[in-house]
C-alpha cells in the first residue's frame, strides 16, 4: 500500500506507469469508505482532535486511514513529521494507517496524489478516511473537492484579530466543531457555538440540502467527540438518502479529470530536458525585455505539441 | 488601446498574434508607471475609494488607468458594469481610463491578460495604474504579483463574525487604509487603526524592508485620502531607494514566465478540436470507472506532445 503511493509520487516514468497499473486493478474495490475532510484554524488543536476522533472510530470497529495535505511543507519540511509524532498514540493502533501526503510542486503547493492515495487505501479495506489540511491557502478547496463531508475545527474567539478565517471555508463546511470546550472555556465555547449557528444561517443552504451543524467538543477530555462523530454519520445517512452522496462523488470525478489536464501537462513538460533547456533561454530573453512571457511560451509550445 | 486589449483577450489565433506584435512594439515604452494593487473586504467602499483617490491623482497632473480583476464575474456578470457605473464621475474625466478586465477561464477565475493590459496602458502614457480586485479567493495573489505596491482597504470592525479576511492578505499589504472614518465612525476607526498597527507588527518585515503602514480615511468626505496617496509615494521613494522596486519587478517577470507555461498550454490544448473530442470520450470512460483521470490524460498527452 505504502509502496504504491510512493510509486505514484515518483517522478520516474516507469514507477508511475507501474502505479497506474496497480491502481486500475484496485478500482473495482474502491469507493466504499466515508471520506472526511478536516481543516482547522491554527491553534485549534487539529492533531489532538484527529487523535481523539480517530480513537473513537477505531473503537467502533472501523478501519481508519489518515492522510494529510500540508501546504506549508515547502517552507518547513518538518511539520509533517511533527504531526506524525503528535498522533503517535493513534498511529500505534491496529487498523490505523497514517500517511502524510507530500505536497506536489504545482497548484501552489496542493498535493496532487492524495486522491490516488485514498483509492489505494480503500482497496486495502480502510472504510474511514480522514484527509486533513492546514487552514490556509487553497488546500481546503482541494480537500473539499475530494471528500464526502467537510469538517471545520475552530476554537472560541481568543480576541486575536488575526484568527479570522476565510469566509469561503465556513461556506464549505458541512460541520463545524468548536474544540477546546473544557474547563473555563466551556461557557465561551457555547457562546461561539451560538454565534456560529447564527452566522451559518446567513448562508443559503447548499446543494446537499443539509444545514451546517455546529458542535462543541474537547479533544482533551473527549467530551463531545462522540456527538461530532454522530453528526458525521447523520450527514452520511442524509446525503445517501437524497442521493447527494453519489452525485457529489460523480462531480468530483469530473473535476478531477479537468484538473488532470492541467497537472499532467505540467508534469509532462517539466520532465522534458529539451523543454527545460529552451525555457532557460527564454528566461534570459524575458529578463532582457526582448520578448513577453506568454508570446515566448506560445511559440515554444507550438514546437512541443502537434 | 482598447482594441489591442480586446485582441489580446480574443480566442482567435490571428487576433492574438496581431496583439503580440503590437505589444512587443510597445515594450520599450512600458514600465514607467507606478502599479498600485487595491483590494478590499466586501463593504469597504472600494469603488468610492478608487473614485476619490483617482480624483486626487488626476488633480496632481497624473494620467490614471484603472483595471479590474473580478473573480465573481463568472457568477454575476453584472458586477463589472456595476463597478463602472459607480465610478461614473471618475470615468468622465480627461486622462482617466477605466477598463474592467474580464476574468479568464483558468486559474479559478483570475484574469489572464491583465499584465498585458497594463503594458499597453503604460505605452499609451498612463503613469498611474490601479489594479483592483475583490477581496476573496486567489485573485489577490495574482494582483500582488503584478503590482509595485499593494493596498488593502478595510473598515472598522462591524462586529460581524464573517468580516474576517484571509491572514495572507494582511501579510501581502504594504499599506492598509481604514475607510469610512467619518461621523460617528471616526473614533472606532482610530481604534481599529491602532489594533491593526499592533497586528502588523506581529508579522516580520518583508523583503522590501518597509513596515506596513496603516491609515484611516473617508472616501466620502475626502479626509485622509491625501495621506494615503502620500504614503504610496513614500513607499515608492523608499523601494526605489533600496532597489527593491526594480528587484520586485524583475521577479514578477520571472513568475509571469512560469505562469505562462501553465496558462498557454491550457489555451493551446483547449483550442484543439481533436483534443476536446478525445476529452469527451475520456469523460465517459471516467464516469464508468474504466480509467482514472490522470492516467487517461497522460495517455492523451503523449499523443499531443512530442
Amino acid at each position: 500500500m505504502s509502496r504504491t503511493i510512493t510509486l505514484l509520487e515518483s517522478t520516474v516514468e516507469q514507477h508511475q506507469q507501474k502505479a497506474w497499473d496497480i491502481l486500475e486493478k484496485c478500482l473495482p474495490f474502491t469507493g466504499r469508505s466515508i471520506r472526511i475532510g478536516i481543516t482547522g484554524v491554527p491553534g485549534a488543536g487539529k492533531s489532538t482532535f484527529i487523535e481523539s476522533l480517530g480513537r473513537l472510530v477505531v473503537e467502533q470497529g472501523k478501519k481508519l486511514a489518515v492522510v494529510a495535505i500540508d501546504p506549508s511543507s515547502k517552507k518547513s519540511k518538518g511539520s509533517i513529521l511533527g504531526d506524525k509524532t503528535r498522533m503517535e498514540q493513534l498511529s500505534k493502533q491496529e487498523h490505523v494507517f497514517i500517511r502524510p501526503s507530500a505536497t506536489g510542486e504545482f497548484l501552489g503547493g496542493v498535493a496532487s496524489r492524495t486522491r490516488e492515495a485514498v483509492l489505494v487505501l480503500e482497496a486495502a479495506g480502510y472504510d474511514t478516511i480522514f484527509i486533513e489540511t492546514v487552514g490556509v491557502g487553497q488546500s481546503e478547496t482541494a480537500v473539499f473537492n475530494m471528500v464526502d463531508i467537510f469538517l471545520l475545527l475552530m476554537v472560541t474567539n481568543t480576541g486575536d484579530e488575526l484568527q479570522g478565517i476565510k469566509r469561503g471555508i465556513i461556506e464549505m463546511a458541512d460541520l463545524i466543531a468548536i474544540n477546546k470546550a473544557d474547563g473555563d472555556n466551556i461557557e465561551k465555547s457555547k457562546q461561539t457555538q451560538a454565534e456560529m449557528q447564527r452566522a451559518v444561517k446567513l448562508f443559503p443552504v447548499g446543494e446537499s440540502g443539509w444545514a451546517t451543524a455546529v458542535e462543541i467538543c474537547s479533544a482533551l477530555t473527549g467530551s463531545g467527540i462522540e456527538t461530532v462523530w454522530n453528526r458525521i454519520l447523520e450527514y452520511r445517512a442524509f446525503a445517501e438518502g437524497n442521493n447527494y452522496f453519489t452525485k457529489r462523488r460523480r462531480e468530483q470525478l469530473k473535476q478531477w479529470l479537468h484538473e488532470s489536464v492541467y497537472f499532467e501537462s505540467m508534469q509532462y513538460l517539466s520532465h522534458s530536458p529539451e523543454f527545460k533547456k529552451r525555457l532557460k533561454t527564454i528566461e534570459l530573453q524575458v529578463e532582457n525585455e526582448e520578448i513577453l512571457p506568454p508570446h515566448a511560451i506560445r511559440n515554444l509550445l507550438r514546437e512541443f505539441m502537434h
